[in-house]
C-alpha cells in the first residue's frame, strides 16, 4: 500500500508541476516532494534522520511515479489526475500514510494530539508542501474531505493501541478506516462546513 | 503568561482562517499552527521532540482559543481581534513566547545570534507559518513593531544571563522587557523604517 | 569560499527584501536567511543543532553581506544584482554550499538520493526559503540553471566518494565542478527543458 501511495503522490505531485510551468527539475522536486515530503517532515518531527534521505525503496518508487505521470501526460496531452486508477491509488497512499505516520507517532510515544498530528503530515504533508512551493493555499485547508480521514485514522489508531492491540494490527485496522472514509467522500461528495 | 499566550494566538490564527475562507479542518490548523508553531520550530531548531507533541496542557489551552474564538466570530458576527483584551492578551503571549524561547536558547549553549534567532521564531514563528499557509507575505517583515520586541528580548535575556543573573529571573525579566517594548508600539505606533 | 557565499547571499536576499517594500527587520531576516537557510536546514535533516545557531563567524559574514547591499543601494540608489561582482560571488557561493552539503550527507551516511537533497538544499534553500516568504514561486524551480549544478555536484562528490577519495579533496574537486557548471550557465544560457 505504501509503495502505490508513493508512485500515486509522486505521480499527482509532478503532474501538478506540470500544469503550473515548472522546468524540468521544478517537475521532479514536486513528485519527490509530494511523495516524500511528509514522511520526512514526520521524521523530523519525531527526532528522526528522515528515511527517505537514507532507503533507497522509497526513492525509486516516486521517481517510477514522476516517469509515469511525466511520460503520459507528455505522450498524450493529457492529465491523469482525474482517472479512476490514479485517484483510487491516491486513496491508497494517504491511507498508508497516515496509518504509518500514526504507527511513528505512537511508537514515539506522543500525546493523543501528537499523534493526531503526525499522521495527518505523513498523509497530507507532502502535497501541501508543494502546494506552497507553488504559492497555493494548500488545497486540504480549504475543500474537500482529505485530511479529515487522516485525523480520524489518527485518533482511531491511538485508541486502538490504547487498548491493547498489536502494533501491526492497529496500523492495519487505521489504514482500513482511513480509505474507507476517504472513498465514501469521493463516492458521496462529503465536505466539511466552512463557519 | 504562557496560557494567555496559548489562548490569545489561537484565537487570532482561528479568526485568520475563518476571514480567508477556510474549512473547519482549515480554521482549527490554523489556530493551532498559530499558538504551537513557533515553540515547534525552536524545539527542532534545539534537537528536541516538539512539547506541543507530547504535553497536553498546551493543546488544551490552544483549542479552549480556538473554540472562543470560533463561537465569539459565528454568535455575533464580530471580529474580536481588533479588541482591547485580545490585542493584550497577544502582547502577554509575545512577551511569554519570546522570554521562554530564550531560554530555551541559552540552555542550549547557542551563540548570541542563535538565542535571537530562537527568542524571535517561538514568539513570530507561529503567526509567520499561518501567513505562509494563507499564502500572505507574514505580517512581521512589513509592519508593525512586532518582531523587535523579541529580538530585543533575546538580546536583552543574553546579556542578562552573561552577567550571571540566575535563569527564573532572567527569562521573567525578558518577558517584561519584551511586554513593555510592545505595549509602547501599541500605544505610541513605532514602526521600523523601510530602506 | 564559503565566506565569499555568505556575503554574497546575504546581500542578494537583503536586495530582494528591500526591492519587495519589506521593513528593516524585513530586509535583515531575508539577507540572514538567503545566507544561513540552507545550511539550518540540512543541519535540521542530519539531525544537528544547526552552526548558524553556535558559530559567530558564519553570522558576521552574512551580516556583513546584508550592510554591503543596504550601504551600496541605499547610497547609490542602485541595485548591484546584476553587477558582474555579485553574480560571480553567488556562483562561488553555490560551489561551496554544495560541496559542504554533500560532504555533511556524505559524512552521516546518506544515500545517493540523500547526499544530492542535502547538497542541493545547502546551496539553494537560502534562496528559496526567502522567495517563499515573499509569497512567489522559487527560482530554481521555473527557470535558469542553477539547481541543476548543485544536482550534479551532489552526484559527483557521491561518486569521487564512493570511488576511495578522500574527503577533503571530494568536497574540492565537487566545488569546482559546481563552479564550472554554473559559469557555463550563465556564459552560455543554459536552460532546462520545461515538459
Amino acid at each position: 500500500m505504501n509503495a502505490v501511495g508513493l508512485v500515486a503522490f509522486a505521480a499527482v505531485g509532478a503532474l501538478k508541476g506540470r500544469e503550473a510551468g515548472l522546468d524540468l527539475f521544478g517537475v521532479v522536486v514536486l513528485g519527490f516532494l509530494t511523495a516524500l515530503g511528509g514522511g520526512t517532515v514526520r521524521d523530523l518531527l519525531v527526532g528522526r534522520v528522515p528515511t527517505s534521505l537514507q532507503s533507497d525503496v522509497e526513492v525509486l518508487a516516486a521517481a517510477l511515479g514522476v516517469v509515469f505521470a511525466v511520460a503520459v501526460s507528455v505522450r498524450y496531452g493529457d492529465d491523469p489526475r482525474e482517472s479512476p486508477a490514479l485517484v483510487l491509488s491516491d486513496a491508497v497512499g494517504l491511507a498508508a500514510f497516515a496509518a504509518t505516520g500514526a504507527a511513528v507517532g505512537i511508537e514515539t510515544g506522543l500525546s493523543l494530539f501528537g499523534v493526531v498530528v503526525v499522521a495527518t503530515l505523513t498523509g497530507v504533508g507532502g502535497g501541501s508542501l508543494s502546494d506552497l512551493l507553488l504559492v497555493r493555499v494548500p488545497a486540504v485547508l480549504q475543500e474537500d474531505f482529505y485530511a479529515t480521514p487522516a485525523v480520524a485514522g489518527g485518533v482511531f489508531a491511538w485508541v486502538t493501541a490504547g487498548v491493547g492491540v498489536e502494533a501491526g494490527a492497529t496500523t492495519l485496522l487505521a489504514a482500513m478506516a482511513v480509505l474507507a472514509l476517504r472513498l465514501g467522500a469521493l463516492r458521496f461528495g462529503w465536505r466539511l462546513p466552512t463557519l
